[in-house]
């Protein structure tokens, strides 16, 4: 070969990865990222790093749709060819942001909302919309029985004269207990004066700052968190498939999902095997076998599966319990899915706000029937016929709904006790106005359906042995019943 | 250089990647895979990264003796030169089967067993056979008093009139708790007609399916599944050598290796440098210090383990005992290993089936004796010993032994407070022909045992700090010494 | 190209390669390593791996400031042309060392101390020594409550005639429980001989021996272990910025400082993307943003942090609390650090050793002034200030510092109860000259403060939601009070 054809090659090479063109990025976000170089810096790394600092979304869109990671139909023209930097986001839809804010001749809003995200991924905020979780803030605050349950944990004790007295726990208390993950509402309270290196700015205050939680309520009014699972400014869509991401909420007595995950045999292989460079957790979609040998939450629960010929397997979805027909977290029974995500609408026949009645029943009308159960079972094991044969999964289901009547049985008999417990007069309860969480026996019972009832169902539907075992599981269930009956018995009636 | 060398370069190295041979698949293995690559494809792609997959047993068997990974001296003809396909394991040994039926020509089986797995791998499959593990279903199911512990943590319950009764624990129940990971018993029960793609089909029906406990009951009659440690069907040597396979049963309050080891240097050097390119965790021998710096439990427990100048430090074993002088499970003290792995034939003075006395002293004559505990001591040491000095491996072991002893002080001071309670009627024991499981004195019992000195010992053995102090280690055992007592002078006598 | 230029170039690299000078070892370090090649093997392997056995003082000197490793402003001539082998370290300073024997020539030590490590590294020697860490062992076995503590915690229990009696804990015991981490001291007890490969040697005998707590009393008199955090003998800084290294001790109910960080957003990025080969544990400095994404326990405690321009975030410290300003690990309560870290110094109103009146109030004599913990707050602050806006950063510290007061409310109605119950005679306190921490209720008293107080504070601190809500947290610490009262009202005076 002679040396001129060398040359030439090693030029073309060298310009192909030199002079290759640069993402456009738009003059608003080139204006921020001047400053911001300086102010807050990593901020700015962690966006370099992400897939929307290096694709316009009309890029994006020129996808096949099976590949697409936006769902927008048309995307307004000021952002089609410019990469989704800070202003993109951050000056959006600004007359609807009370957080909004005058910021160098721009007017800048601090907390990105769905409906931010919106522009580019509409689908994906519509469907999360129908789910739970974005309305997991209104969910608790305003039910009073939950709000009673909160009062109970998060109040602040004082002890004199032989008495415990309490006092209501603070905004800052709620916002670090549950609406940590509940969703704070976050208010613009008022404007405060800073100095800067570039002079003074008038920024905003806000209460319910900060908070990532799934059903936070944003200053422009829109409920939910994009951040919860896809962390600013990086984005990364491996992030939210991995069980870390989940395991922020959904670790701890009440829904250890992910404790259970990582001691079953899917956790155990993504844990050995996750790491291996085969493995691709940022493909789209995603295809079960290659991309990944074991599922993740994600995997499950709401990506777009395929197989290696193209096959769909799941429809990307972000109504989470859309491949849900049980609700394994008992409020306090399991019951089926609710049919609205707002569930302060629920009311059993006791008047409680309650999806089941005190003795277990669901309260039909408020959830979902045998017909959509079926339908979103049947997606659900489309997942898991992806890897098992029919008689495994068929095997795995019949155990996982006969846990669903025992740890109902459970929760029934410890209810039954403190029934008996009011009845007696050991315990206070509604017929004397009184709280039904307060008492020792009254948080005895609460840990039976919201510790170790849900446990066994999470390491049932999971295969996650122990935590339907000794781990706050059937153990712990047996143990509690024998302590609450101790209890009625040693304390005398008030 | 020329041209034409150039080429001819270019073109060796296309015909050796391109061209090179495939690895031989049978023909049944090959008619398997034609329909499966649409049905369950996910499996089809997990095996493809398998070994087994891309070499076939007359291959492995020309590795030298410390390389090979197959124990077999002979291999029958018909798969010595193919792959380990799906036909080779499911279609072995059918007349054993009673999982085995007709599929489009073959005598499939569902649940390939260690019988099966023997043919390549005798010597792993005899010494499984020889381990508690293998037995873990019988030890349980056969152990009166173990069966009894398991009725009280899975029995439904009632409460009705003050009192609680228990519905006995359905086989659904039983496979998901205690079974899950002892193994359950696999039988078919039936056959059942199923409509798919390829028109109607007979297939087996199973109870105690699935299941991958490590002393499951096979359909062939055969005991254990290798797939509790070598999960389908990529049987990677390397995530078995991982804490996380482990940790699917070891993690728990009642044994929490899995939590120990974590906490440990080892664990944090494995957690911390384990991902680097230089830790190989699928070499064969596996050598300490150059594939591995820190030991999972497999480098101190199974795994053939050699210095980098080929010096052996440990042969493989699967009798996982072989390096363990004591067992630290408690039951209900820790004590010498079992002689048999059978340990229903056991009987202390007193006629129940334990290992020791109620009051700690071992029933030497089911128990390794004090030769045999040398021994395995000094094998388990020798590994210690690759990295430690003599004197450091010399003080471990010393506070090791002494914390057997406090431990089994701390049980026994429980025991007697129980026999106390029973002797003075405030609970009901042996004498009144009661469960010594039901009342809530004697869980307080179990958990001193079972959890808080279970607890303690693990993280002596392993130097896995709080969970021998804070985290149910000592202080948990000195506090339920406590409540013991306290609950036997509030309750008056029955 | 001419061949003769294509097999020059060929020679240069595999001269450039193969011939690339070695890495110069000191002729007593290769004596060492003639022996131990066989003696203890894999220990030399993880040496090999290690920075110290590739490069010399000298050449680690060269580097900038910023890029620099070592501290020392002039290195031994004997040490600094060589790379830092077994014998620049095992026979450092030997007339010091009680440790030291007679071995081949050589006066070696086993304990390789703060002291030796000094002689490169001497500002962070001198920084650890003014950190409560280094003082851990004396902190505590000094204390005479903490002892107290201790021992209703390690005392080995024994019950006869309906009564528990202890024997005080052995040295053995206490080495594996709170020794583990605070360290034990480690003395020379005598010499033993030991047949071997090489003949009879003499080897020192050590108490106390192994152990790499964070307060280690060595051979040599100095105080603590850097081991504890850069395990040998790769001493990887990378090792020390991973959260696993800090959870060797701050992992269990007292402290879960990893259990929070595991699961907060910040665990979150780190265990999904911090696998990524854009994150380098091992940079120097280390910069944020480049070379991580989110912060380990290390980046913002510890570690010298640059953003991408070179400006300093923080310096480097090894007094672990200089960017803390408040000590959350409450005993009893959370209080402003410690100005000495040797906290014997310390004395109540009431004579008792605690940083606050039993009844909360910091005594301010012996913490950190407001100006101080001003300093440090901002210090700390800085950190979060290269990723987060002030607002959010405000916003996070003042629910912080609600946390403190509401924690410290709980402890107080906590001990007013126990106050009330010595007062009252249900239990025996410092007025009987009893224990405080040997009743049940004082235990449940501990939990209060060490468990549950801690756990909510942590979660505050690191935003791990549950572990301030149902793990350990708010749910905890409002159930315990009740069976604190419960308790009161159940039992008898005594």
């Amino acid at each position: 070969m002679k040396q001129a054809t060398m040359i030439f090659l090693l030029f073309l090479l060298l310009t192909t990865t030199v002079w290759a063109k640069e993402p456009p990025i738009s003059e608003d976000t080139q204006a921020c990222l001047e400053c911001h170089a300086m102010i807050f810096p990593a901020m700015l790394q962690d966006w370099e790093k992400s897939r929307m600092s290096r694709i316009t979304p009309a890029q994006a869109m020129k996808q096949p749709e099976i590949k697409r990671r936006i769902s927008a139909e048309k995307i307004p023209d000021a952002l089609r060819d410019v990469v989704v930097g800070c202003a993109e986001c951050h000056t959006l839809n600004a007359p609807n942001h009370k957080d909004s804010f005058e910021h160098n001749g721009y007017q800048v809003h601090i907390v990105v909302s769905p409906n931010d995200c919106a522009t580019c991924h509409p689908v994906e905020r519509k469907e999360y919309d129908e789910n739970l979780m974005a309305h997991a803030h209104g969910n608790l605050v305003n039910n009073t029985l939950y709000q009673d349950l909160a009062a109970s944990v998060n109040d602040t004790p004082s002890f004199s004269r032989g008495k415990l007295s309490f006092h209501p726990a603070s905004d800052a208390t709620q916002a670090e207990s549950c609406l940590f993950c509940h969703g704070t509402e976050v208010k613009r309270t008022g404007t405060r004066n800073k100095e800067t290196d570039f002079g003074e700015m008038a920024l905003p205050v806000l209460s319910g700052w900060p908070n990532q939680g799934v059903g936070r309520i944003n200053p422009d009014g829109s409920k939910g968190c994009c951040t919860a699972c896809h962390p600013r400014h990086q984005f990364d869509i491996g992030t939210a498939r991995k069980p870390y991401t989940c395991s922020e909420c959904h670790k701890g007595p009440d829904v250890p999902a992910y404790q259970v995950y990582a001691v079953s045999k899917h956790g155990n292989i993504f844990s050995s095997l996750g790491g291996q460079s085969s493995w691709d957790f940022g493909s789209v979609p995603w295809t079960v076998g290659k991309d990944f040998t074991a599922p993740t939450c994600a995997a499950c629960h709401v990506s777009q599966i395929v197989t290696t010929d193209g096959t769909s397997v799941a429809k990307r979805t972000h109504r989470m319990n859309d491949r849900l027909y049980q609700r394994l977290f008992g409020l306090i029974y399991a019951h089926p899915h609710p049919v609205s995500p707002d569930t302060t609408l629920i009311r059993n026949s006791a008047g409680l706000p309650l999806p089941t009645e005190l003795t277990g029943e669901p309260v039909s009308r408020y959830l979902i029937d045998a017909g959509e159960q079926k339908r979103r079972k049947e997606t659900l094991q489309k997942v898991c016929l992806a890897c098992h044969g029919t008689g495994w999964v068929q095997g795995h289901f019949d155990r996982f709904e006969n846990t669903l009547q025992t740890t109902n049985a459970q929760t029934l008999a410890a209810t039954r006790i403190l029934l008996s417990a009011w009845d007696s007069g050991v315990a206070r309860g509604p017929a004397q106005k009184d709280s039904i969480f307060n008492d020792t026996i009254e948080k005895m019972w609460v840990e039976q359906w919201l510790f170790y009832a849900n446990s066994t169902r999470f390491a049932s539907a999971m295969a996650g042995a122990d935590y339907g075992v000794f781990a706050n599981g059937r153990w712990s269930l047996s143990k509690n019943l024998r302590e609450m009956l101790d209890w009625t018995r040693l304390h005398p009636a008030k």
